[in-house]
């Protein structure tokens, strides 16, 4: 598809429909949308918009598809693999300004959000009210929920919550065509035509523009436990963890730390926390509820599931503040390992039992083509994010050879069972690797479903396929 | 799209493919594949075919494709929408020969699965287990989780553990064009490209053929409690229901009865239960856990909030026997009611709190149109099965004058935020309803997607749009 520049005409009819001060041009005011968390990736737009209604979307679609202009939405910008870059130039749709939670439906327990709201905000405000959206990336006090519904997000609690996929109940999107729909209904379930609300989750803004969100919320649990253990070696870690579940227990967050981690996170936080000889990996596991001795007995049995896998210690946290400190530790890993260095961050996810050997081959994968890397994640969903450090690696090696490494990584993702991402997308920067999971077929279905919802490809071009 | 009959030749070909004993064709063994359990439609298909394994299922389609044949792929024959009825003739695959559970990955908690299992006797094998796999129809004991994902099911458990699209990881599906895929990772989560499992759940056999399904299993709950609360008025009850969520409880069964449907099981099936005058509905609310304490301070909860609704009377099931009896009670309604009348039956649903408006206005259009309805279903989720009686309904009006009725309920449903079917499907009797919720654009969308699958249109054609 050839695509067409922004021309005056087209500039300033963007500038009637979104107003003058929603329009940024200046190469200095576009910086900030020419990057997202991206390893070191930069694209500039040729203009951003920032709408504030619906109807403003409809018509600045409208317009860039009348005109074959490529269109990238963007949220907050946190992304990790590229979804928000906008590659091919043209018009980038930033929703900061649809930041607006709409209702908070204390009767049905649902929630009609705006995309452009930070997700830990809107926690916050329904936590207020007794109630718990659990859909809480490691991003949360800063990336938006209409982000999280592009990525089909996770965050520490699917293990017992589910993804967004499982809150997210309608969406409102705008079309290519400057059409607006509702996906669905403000129902807990509906089985009427093919689900587009589930079509939309994970599509990376190449189906739509979402922009309003109907969520399900739940009753907030009352009571929770947070525990650190602590293993002299990854692959013991990550056995105990499909061990946890086989004893019953759900805990409400389970997450793999590996040790290199958390010395960074120390480094570069301040943050307290005595790091001993011998330890070369961490599962932070939290389990939540509304009775104390539920949560207790349920402890005990992780407990002893531990014991089995060499845990040398287990710390529980007696206060507030120490699991704030503690949840500090595994959110802050990612800012922290990336400031240390250039990277690269791959999201693998496997069935939960595969973990270990998934761990010992990325290991041997470093090792085989000389790069270091720290993983940690949501390990309950036997999903990893792999940090490949560029430290001491030539540039050669960085930008030629590292490539066959991660390719093996996903390989070997692939031949136990799982796939490329588990909750970060594909965007840019893992399309090249889709063919070692999905076939041809797969990829026809994809650009069918592409074309029936944008036939001439303007939106967030370049991405997934 | 013009179809074709199926030739000597082609039944050959169809025999060459699955075997001679996989292939019916005489009127005589027709018969049981020209209903489900929608009213009294009868549609006959002209040949039968019981494949075994993907790859026959495969050939199949292809033959079919190439010769523009339709295809109707029918289940257990359980469904209430006429999905598996052959309305355009042709090639009829019957999936009972794909019964076989291939693995319970106890590891993972995961099992694989083929779709002519029996609902229950999976749940079974992997109660067995300590596991349990919570998707269970009232016709559990005869549908087969093929249908179940066909429909996007759900059944009394939703309320607390979600629908089949909770549980669904990964499907292997038979595309019109012969080509096997999986449509995703055995992961409980990914981000990697358009999810063609959620696209598959609830597309009703029209885009391809499901023939083994991989699923998530979670920890058996070890206790539960029973009660059954009877009330004086529809309403009453219904507006009970969000109350007890809003007091911080999710029951793991919420049901909803009408007193004219337990009059019909007491006489269908001589059920030993003591009706009250003056109680108009019932809620069976079952709670589960792993500790009993937890659990009866939660059936206070919801006791309180009873009382507050005018409850008149709550019966606590004291043994597994009683319970037995009151679920009893409530998975035989269906065919209770069914078989004291010719019968319609709607599927509704709406957000929770709108329930009591919605039987209200039911009733009234009842009054309006002359005909009788009784209600039962799965409150927890705003989900109403309406039961339209013929009773002493005239033919002319049954036949005429009823579609209008039918169609206020429904313009009723979505002007509560509702749609039409919560768990039961569109296939063939409801889809004259669609438009009341969605528009030419849902339609066009919708069209393309399974122009994009099935270009010829011959899988269960005549079905959702």
């Amino acid at each position: 598809m050839e695509f067409n520049k922004i021309s005056p005409q087209i500039l300033d009819a963007i500038k009637a429909i979104a107003g003058d001060d929603a329009v940024l041009t200046g190469q200095e005011s576009l910086e900030k949308y020419s990057h997202d968390e991206t390893e070191d990736l930069v694209y500039y737009p040729e203009v951003v918009v920032k709408p504030q209604t619906p109807e403003q979307v409809s018509a600045l679609l409208k317009l860039c598809n009348e005109n074959t202009i490529p269109v990238t939405p963007r949220g907050a910008g946190t992304g990790l693999s590229g979804g928000a870059l906008p590659v091919k130039g043209g018009l980038l749709i930033a929703m900061e300004r649809f930041n607006r939670v709409l209702e908070i439906d204390e009767q049905n327990l649902q929630a009609t959000v705006e995309p452009g709201v930070v997700t830990e905000e809107f926690m916050n405000q329904v936590a207020a009210k007794g109630l718990l959206y659990p859909v809480d990336p490691a991003s949360k006090g800063s990336c938006f929920i209409g982000g999280n519904i592009s990525h089909g997000s996770g965050g520490p609690r699917v293990v017992k919550y589910g993804t967004i996929r499982e809150y997210v109940l309608n969406l409102q999107v705008v079309l290519p065509s400057g059409e607006i729909i509702w996906t669905g209904a403000n129902t807990l379930k509906y089985a009427s035509g093919y689900n587009l609300t589930q079509l939309i989750i994970g599509s990376e803004g190449t189906l739509g523009i979402v922009t309003k969100i109907v969520v399900k919320l739940v009753p907030a649990p009352t009571q929770d436990a947070l525990m650190l253990a602590s293993f002299p070696a990854n692959e013991l870690a990550c056995a105990a963890v499909s061990a946890i579940f086989r004893a019953g227990v759900i805990p409400s967050a389970l997450e793999f730390m590996e040790r290199r981690g958390v010395e960074w996170v120390k480094e570069h936080d301040d943050i307290a926390f005595d790091l001993q000889d011998g330890i070369e990996a961490f599962l932070l596991i939290e389990v939540d509820g509304t009775n104390q001795d539920v949560i207790f007995a349920d402890c005990e049995k992780i407990n002893a599931v531990l014991e089995e896998y060499e845990c040398r210690d287990v710390l529980f946290a007696d206060s507030s503040a120490q699991k704030e400190e503690l949840w500090r530790l595994r959110r802050t890993m990612a800012v922290s390992v990336k400031s240390n260095s250039v990277y690269k961050e791959e999201d693998t996810v496997v069935p939960r039992a595969a973990l270990p050997l998934l761990i010992k081959g990325i290991k041997e994968t470093g090792a085989k083509y000389g790069f270091e890397s720290v993983c940690y994640g949501h390990a309950g969903d036997g999903n990893l994010h792999v940090n490949i450090i560029k430290a001491h690696m030539s540039d050669e090696d960085w930008n030629n050879k590292l490539k066959s490494g991660i390719r093996e990584i996903f390989e070997l993702t692939v031949s136990l069972g799982g796939t490329l991402s588990g909750e970060h997308g594909i965007g840019l920067v893992q399309k090249e690797f889709m063919p070692i999971k999905y076939s041809d077929t797969h990829f026809a279905i994809w650009r069918g479903i592409k074309q029936v919802f944008d036939p001439k490809g303007i939106l967030n071009p370049g991405k997934i396929f």
